[in-house]
Formats: C-alpha cells, structure tokens, sequence
C-alpha cells in the first residue's frame, strides 16, 4: 500500500450463511467507520440489491462480478482445480493483481485458506502462512497461533509463527511490546516435546520479548499477548474452547431455567448475563487472520452477523494500515540466523 | 487380586495441601462405603490422631508409618535418588511387594508419576503408562488420555492408550461398550498429524468400538466415553479446560455482582448457580488414574477435599475389584499384531 491511501480491501460477499444481505452491510460499515475503500466481490445483482437499500454516499465501495460459489460441500483442491471464477477466488486475484491489499471471507473456509495460499502466495521469507486466532482472556484479548494451517511443524515455523504473532498484536491489537509464550507442558525451560525444545532455543536467542514457555491454563489469563504452537495442538486447543464454552453455557442455562427461583433471578440478572455472554461472543473479534500471505486474509465464521464482518474488515484495514507485512519481513530479516536453522 | 477379597488401597495420608486431616477421614469414609481395605501410610502419630477422631468400628484400616514426605519444591528425579521413606515411596512399594493393590496420593504428582512408574512398573505389554482424566461433558463423564506423561508418542502408544482407556471406562466408570475417539483436527478420516494419521489405521484394525476422529469441541458433547491423544495434546487440552472454566466463572461472577439486578438475581438463582459449579467441579471425579501400571495409580489434586479422596479411593478400589489390569491384558493380547507394530 503506498502512503497516504486508503487500504483497500476484497469482500466475498457471497460467504456466509448468509451472504450478501449480511455481508454487504458488514462491509459498508467497515468502509465508513474505518475509511476503508472495499470491493465487494459475488453476483453482481444481489451485491446490488443490497447496496441500493444502503447509504453508501461519500463512500469508496466497488463491485467485481464473480459468477460462481464455493459450496460448502467441495473439498478446497476440487474447488481450486474445477473452478476459476468462484467469489473468494476473484478476491484473491485481486491481492494478486494488485488491485487489493486484503481479503475477507465468511464463506468456504478451506476454499479461502487455499486460495489464500496458492493465488495470493507467502511474504518472501515466511516458510509457513499461519492461522491465528484472537480470543478473549479475563484482561485483554490475545493471539493464538498456529491454529490449524500446519502439522508437524519444525521448529523454526514456530519460530516465524512467534515473529508474525508478536507484529500481529503490535500493528493490529495496538499492544507496544507483545510478550510472546511458547505452549508447552510446564513452565521450565526444558519441559515438553522435542519440537517445543528445540523452539524455545530459538525464540529465546531472537529480538522478541520473550516469556518462555506457558501452559494451557494461560491462554485466558491474559498474562501473554501471543502464544506460539503447531496447527494440531491450536487446533485443538480452539475448537475445545469453543465446545467448553457452548457446554459450559448449556449448562448454565439448563440450571438456571431449571427452577423457578432460578429463572426470577436469571431475568434480574439479564443484563449481567449478557455482558458475560458478549465475552464469549466471536463477532467481538471478527475473524481469523492468515499471517504470512503477500496481503491479508481473514477468514469469519460462517454464522457471522454484521457485526462480525465489520470488524474484520477493519481488522484487515488495520493490518494493511499498519504495514504489518512490511514489519514481519523486516523481523524476519533481523532474525535470519534464527529462522533458517534448522 | 484374589477373587473374593476386598481391594487393598495404599493411601499416601500426608498428601494434599490439608494433609491428613482431609486425608484420612475421605479415605476412612471409601472403607467404609466401598467396602475397601485401607492402609494409611505416613506419619503414624498424626495418622493416629486424626483416625482417633473418627469412627472406624469394623473397618479394614492399617497404618504403616513413613518418616519423611516429598515436598513440592523437590524434583522427583530427586526424590527417588535421595529419599528412600517418603509417604508415597512406601505407599507404592507396598504395591510392589503385594501388601497393597493401589495407591492414591494427593501429594506431590511429579514424584507419585514417577514412583509409580519406577516402584510399581508397567503392566507386561504396555510399552507406556498413560495419564488419564475423567472429565464432565454435558451427558455423562469422558476419559481423555494421555495428558501428560508421554509426549512425541508413537501410533502404538496411542493404540495402547486407547486399550486402556476402553477398559477403564468399562470397568471403573461401568459403560458397556464405549465409544473410543481419536484427538484429530477434522472428523474424516486422513486428517490430523502423521503420528494421528497411523494411529487411526491401528485403531480401526482393532476389536475396540472405533467411532474414528474427533475434534477438541467433542471433548464436552458427550458422544464418545474415551478420546485418545498424545500426552502434549492431552495435557494442553486439559489444562485449557480449567483456565477456561476458572476463567469464565470469574467473569460470570465479575458480571452478576457488578449491579444490584444481578446481585439479586445472583441471589434468587444461587442453588441453581451451585449445580452450575459442580459441574466443573474437579472432588466429582476424584482423582486422574495412571494406567498400564502393575496396581492403579490414583493421582489427586494438591486442593482435594474429603469429598474427592473419597472418590479416589473408591476410584482405585473399583479398578481393582473390576480386575482392569487382567482386561488391559487381555485386550493388548488379542490386539497383540496391531501395538507391536512400529
């Protein structure tokens, strides 16, 4: 992006359960509140539809036509091989071309991960595109990564997982100095398996503020802003966080409603209930970025509501905004010993 | 154990942070309701003291003193070279010389692991001991191992982990046929890591109820009683799940106390607030088991009550009286070409 101009982001509109009549005024927020130019990208006449129900004067919104979709049913490869003009393709052309800077995509998620990769392609440098995920803690939200996008990592991904993670929530989060985790099984150095180990060498010799090693039971604390792990085990950690929140709120509620005194007092306590609500609530933090991509990509959920889309169009505003791309090559740079060891 | 005798448990009595006098009364009350045969091992006179104090009129009760207790800031490497008479070393070697069938500790669990491992030994054909956890879902407990005392498994431990994970479910928790699960990243066979991907063949091959992957969001469903993972994975998983719960019952309680509605409706719906928290309450459950060892192993936490030695001790009891170990036998034997494999 050169100085001075608006970051400019992609928006398949066609994503979602939803689609355009979600993410088209997700977006056209995101591009007033946050001075955003956005380019919607999907059927033409349905983005259309919605746009003329919206006031978009002043606004620098544009239309690309794609003719196809990404159903949830096709596998990535099929889509990418079968298919040339689907919604989160022609977005990630775009990146390509550059005629955009960043892409948002509440649809296809493995779709977007592998156009991600294979159209927009990685920073030079960057051996691995990681998934990040931000979650909340009982202080402020933090960064955890990799979430998915690999297995079996070596130790220097992890490495560059550390170095995207860390100017992910500088340039993004706003946080001055991230203290970045390594997760582990203990808290000594020396604790856990021999890819952990060998990562923990390398963090600890690199430019970032490094904690060492932390534990699962940290990642809500808010005690560290980045924690570092391969794609199986932040998989997992994510996913079970999100089923132990939905149980852990099923249960409340069964209790709750279960009696009488229960549901006086849950009414009382509504309010209250709904804040608590809001701290588990994904729109709070839009989407899942792709670090490492030529551009920005992040992924929303499926069942995002506009809120959610707003906020990760900004959070892909952000990114561009803040050069973040720019800063992880230059810590790759600086770090260059560290990451191609292997 | 002989067929008709009553399970002998080996109980550390100085363990846990109220030492015996939480200790021996839990233990006293599993002889009592189990119908067990205790032996409390540690200081004799503050043993005898607290078991002074209680009503032990026909119970099967023995002490056996130990002169010395492994403190928390010690290393079990250390431990086990410099100390000979600590609680939990003449607990676990009273299972060794077949005084006793299992030990439960609330003490330190570095040192109870590795006592366990290097006094009592590992079952023949278990390549690894595992460490389970029986953790509460929104149908009726699960067990998840290994969490903590492997990592960098190989498909075969995870094979064995899932024999041993099947019988204790079996047999302690009394499930018919239960539902094993593999830790995974994507419900489809194919997915996950290479150590996931060739353990999943192993498991298919075999005579257990195989349901095949599972992800971290089904750690709580319920749906499957046993989900197998790498002790890395595992330990991450569960440690996740306390900082998780602990730290959304303190924003729900940030949350409900913060206006006077909520107070009150906190009030009104108090008991049903009470059953919420039982849930995630870890005395339900006792204690974590290690399994594949020659006896049972039951490892509590530092902060247990009355209420989970209890269930600990009637854990190790069930385990004994129910013949696991000869099951875990059984089992590896007729799996025999599947876990020999590498």
């Amino acid at each position: 992006m050169k100085p001075n101009t608006k970051p400019r982001i992609a928006v398949d509109a066609m994503g979602g359960d939803n689609g355009p009549s979600i993410v088209v005024p997700g977006a056209v927020r995101a591009a007033r509140e946050h001075g955003l130019s956005v380019t919607l990208v999907g059927d033409e006449s349905a983005i259309s539809t919605e746009l003329f129900r919206l006031d978009t004067a002043g606004l620098d919104i544009s239309v690309v036509h794609a003719g196809d979709v990404a159903e949830m049913h096709e596998k990535p490869s099929e889509i990418l091989r079968r298919k040339t003009d689907t919604s989160i393709q022609v977005a990630c052309r775009l990146v390509k071309d550059g005629l955009a800077d960043g892409v948002v995509s509440a649809g296809h998620s493995g779709a977007t991960t592998a156009c991600g990769m294979f159209i927009i392609g990685r920073v030079r440098g960057v051996k691995r595109a990681a998934f990040a995920s931000v979650l909340p803690t009982v202080k402020k939200p933090m960064v955890l990564l990799d979430v998915g996008a690999n297995v079996d990592s070596k130790p220097q991904h992890l490495f560059q997982f550390g170095i995207m993670g860390e100017v992910f929530a500088r340039d993004v989060l706003g946080y001055e100095r991230p203290r970045v985790g390594l997760m582990s099984i203990g808290e000594e150095e020396g604790k856990g398996n021999v890819q952990v180990k060998e990562a923990f060498d390398l963090l600890k010799a690199s430019s970032m503020n490094f904690k060492g090693n932390v534990e699962g039971r940290d990642v809500f604390t808010g005690d560290v802003d980045v924690i570092v792990c391969d794609g199986f085990v932040g998989n997992v950690a994510l996913k079970l966080s999100e089923g132990l929140a939905m149980s852990l709120g099923k249960v409340l509620k069964r209790e709750l409603l279960g009696s009488w005194l229960g549901k006086i007092g849950t009414f009382l306590a509504k309010g209250r209930l709904k804040r608590f609500a809001k701290f588990v609530d994904y729109a709070e933090y839009g989407g899942a970025p792709i670090l490492g991509l030529n551009g920005i990509v992040i992924v929303c959920h499926g069942a995002s509501n506009e809120k959610a889309i707003t906020n990760a169009v900004k959070m892909a505003g952000q990114f561009v905004r803040s050069a973040a791309n720019e800063h992880i090559k230059e810590e790759l740079q600086s770090n260059q010993d560290l990451s191609a060891c292997a």
